[in-house]
């Protein structure tokens, strides 16, 4: 038997899947063919978890003791991420306001668990993460698309946000270093957003997933403007963790409690290995390499960014962090969807297009990942070319 | 500067916190003062995980390789469930309707953002696993207790099911064994809710983690009335892999589609070192380990029950699975939430006031678990003796 109708509940009809994994699907049935791709659609570092993170992890799984651990996860990892936060950011933030996650998604769900009531509108500039609309909407609360373009650096600004606040807005979000863009918010952009927020009574969330994988200033964290603010953050980007699922949020003091209610109710706890494996992601010999990591990124990215420019893409604001060039395909093709067909399907290259992360003219964008070699984005831009040409 | 405002969605004031937690919190504050506290208030195995699950996870982690994996699970894992429902069940089921979570947890969530729609009604017997109800609220639906008394098992019937159905009811969630009863409901009973829910164009959700603990009759699956039912799973309690954080759950194949774009925005992918760890749970060394743990379990829950209703706790529905005795205390004290306070700090035992698992006459019952051996029991059966004697 077929059920008659779809169970689904409306809010389905506004859940897009996440297009990207559908090109890597794409990509990996080619290369299962025997083509060869350059991949530059996979939004993950391409270099293998830190040693020290791996041992860590094998020691505690060897103990078989792989418990559930406290729903705001190991008070050891949440200081080693309060110790960070002074280390990177000469900041003190209490440990008991750092809240280990199931990945930056964990995170998310948690603070938007909280904060999202039923109808309520959520700011969020486009292009942008694609979840976070359906994290809001999740919670029958409504996304609101907040344009931004390259002449503020694809970043809102305080105006804008005041200008765009409505009746039943009730918060921002933002992204420094942002997905697809790679643009940054510095100090006084994040204060003029916050002054922004703070004269509607509303609620700041930042997602700072990319910090650490900056390649000019030092990303600034919104946790400097008030004790007031949500920040999401991963050990996926940075510290090379993706597969292991883990993250933090960091909460107002008043708002722990309600965040460990959810905590406790939606997941009992974040996973044990990949806490235990954590703790030694903060150590010198690890971040020594994660640093040589970074460099590595910059000089990938100064391959591709000239690189595409070369090619005809224009890239009007600078990436200055994560791992992504968003270009503007205008002067090469009419539409980012079919050339990323072509791109895939004729010149083995996989790219993402604009498509996945709004409605703010994704037709002529393009979100390139410089998460391979130098070689291989260099065979990239080669390939490209010849498609270009032909 | 604090927050003037709570910024908390409305929902927040029905998301009570998993109090069994405050209790485990207690106990650990007792025991770091020096006691010595019987643990029977831990809904989680004390048996260390599997070796081979832990050598397997081991192995992965030492490539280094810890990467996102497809959104709905490793397609060997979801192939090695499969084979266990042939094992187990000689039910065969396609591997592509079998989505693998971060836990039950992350399966509950899935199934409900898919099918709760806002104001939604949803049947829950109480006495219930108390994180159902606030996953419905979580998603803005209603959850509905449905009392259930020890007359029937304390498992909901057709009829009652039939007469509780609202204009607004939209689902019934059944779980055997239960958590706090540790009661099942057999293949009849299971087919006569499945008529019910049926009859009134309704979605039945089994939660199904406590399956593979079973002390009599092997448990029935509702995966066998129909490809249309919704089963939650865990590698939590039967494979002992609480803190690895993994689960799954079985979707009528026309819904998949809608699940994985869920599982995509909401989670991108479960934890890749228990999925790899949990390839190596399905070996026959493996499962001939966990059935001697299961004999262990029979043992304990034969010391516990006659235990129990030697002291003067009534447990008049016999629990089958699980590792749970649900006892009323009326004939020893006015009020649970009291007596386990009592308990803790008098008599060193710790076990579960009703109150964590809904409104159905909780001040009268609780749960003791039987998740430590057997000399931990006796020495338990006998502090609450003396206490009860004193």
């Amino acid at each position: 038997m077929i059920l008659r109708h779809s169970p689904a509940a409306a809010r389905m009809a506004d859940i897009a899947p996440f297009h990207v994994m559908e090109l890597m699907a794409r990509a990996q049935a080619l290369e299962a063919a025997g083509r060869d791709i350059v991949h530059m659609e996979v939004g993950e570092p391409d270099f293998p978890t830190p040693e020290p993170v791996c041992e860590a992890a094998r020691a505690f799984i060897a103990t078989g003791r792989v418990r559930y651990t406290h729903a705001l996860g190991l008070p050891a990892l949440r200081e080693a991420v309060a110790a960070f936060y002074e280390l990177r950011h000469g900041l003190r933030v209490d440990p008991r306001r750092i809240v280990v996650t199931a990945g930056a998604s964990g995170a998310l769900l948690l603070a938007l668990a909280l904060l999202v009531g039923r109808d309520d509108e959520w700011l969020l500039p486009d292009p942008g993460y694609p979840c976070n609309r359906h994290f809001v909407r999740l919670l029958e609360g409504r996304p609101v698309p907040l344009p931004v373009t390259a002449e503020t650096g694809f970043q809102p600004t305080g105006d804008q946000v005041l200008a765009a606040w409505g009746e039943r807005t009730r918060a921002l979000m933002v992204a420094s270093p942002a997905n697809p863009t790679g643009t940054m918010l510095d100090r006084e952009r994040l204060a003029d957003l916050w002054r922004a927020v703070r004269a509607r009574g509303g609620i700041l969330v930042a997602d700072e997933i990319y910090q650490g994988l900056t390649y000019g200033a030092t990303a600034a964290t919104a946790l400097a403007l008030s004790d007031d603010v949500f920040v999401i953050n991963s050990f996926s980007k940075y510290f090379n963790m993706t597969g292991w699922r883990l993250g933090w949020l960091v909460a107002p003091e008043g708002c722990v409690r309600d965040v460990e209610k959810l905590a406790q109710n939606l997941f009992i706890s974040p996973s044990a290995p990949a806490q235990h494996g954590a703790l030694a992601a903060f150590q010198p010999t690890t971040l020594a390499l994660l640093e040589e990591r970074r460099e590595e990124f910059r000089r990938r990215r100064d391959v591709l960014l000239p690189g595409l420019r070369n090619l005809g893409f224009r890239v009007p604001a600078e990436p200055e962090g994560a791992f992504y060039v968003y270009a503007d395909i205008a002067d090469l093709a009419a539409d980012s969807f079919e050339f990323a067909g072509r791109l895939i399907e004729s010149a083995g290259v996989a790219a993402t297009p604009g498509l996945d992360f709004g409605i703010n003219a994704p037709g002529r964008h393009m979100r390139f990942a410089y998460t391979v070699g130098t070689e291989r984005l260099a065979e990239g831009l080669e390939r490209i070319g010849r498609l270009l040409r032909a």
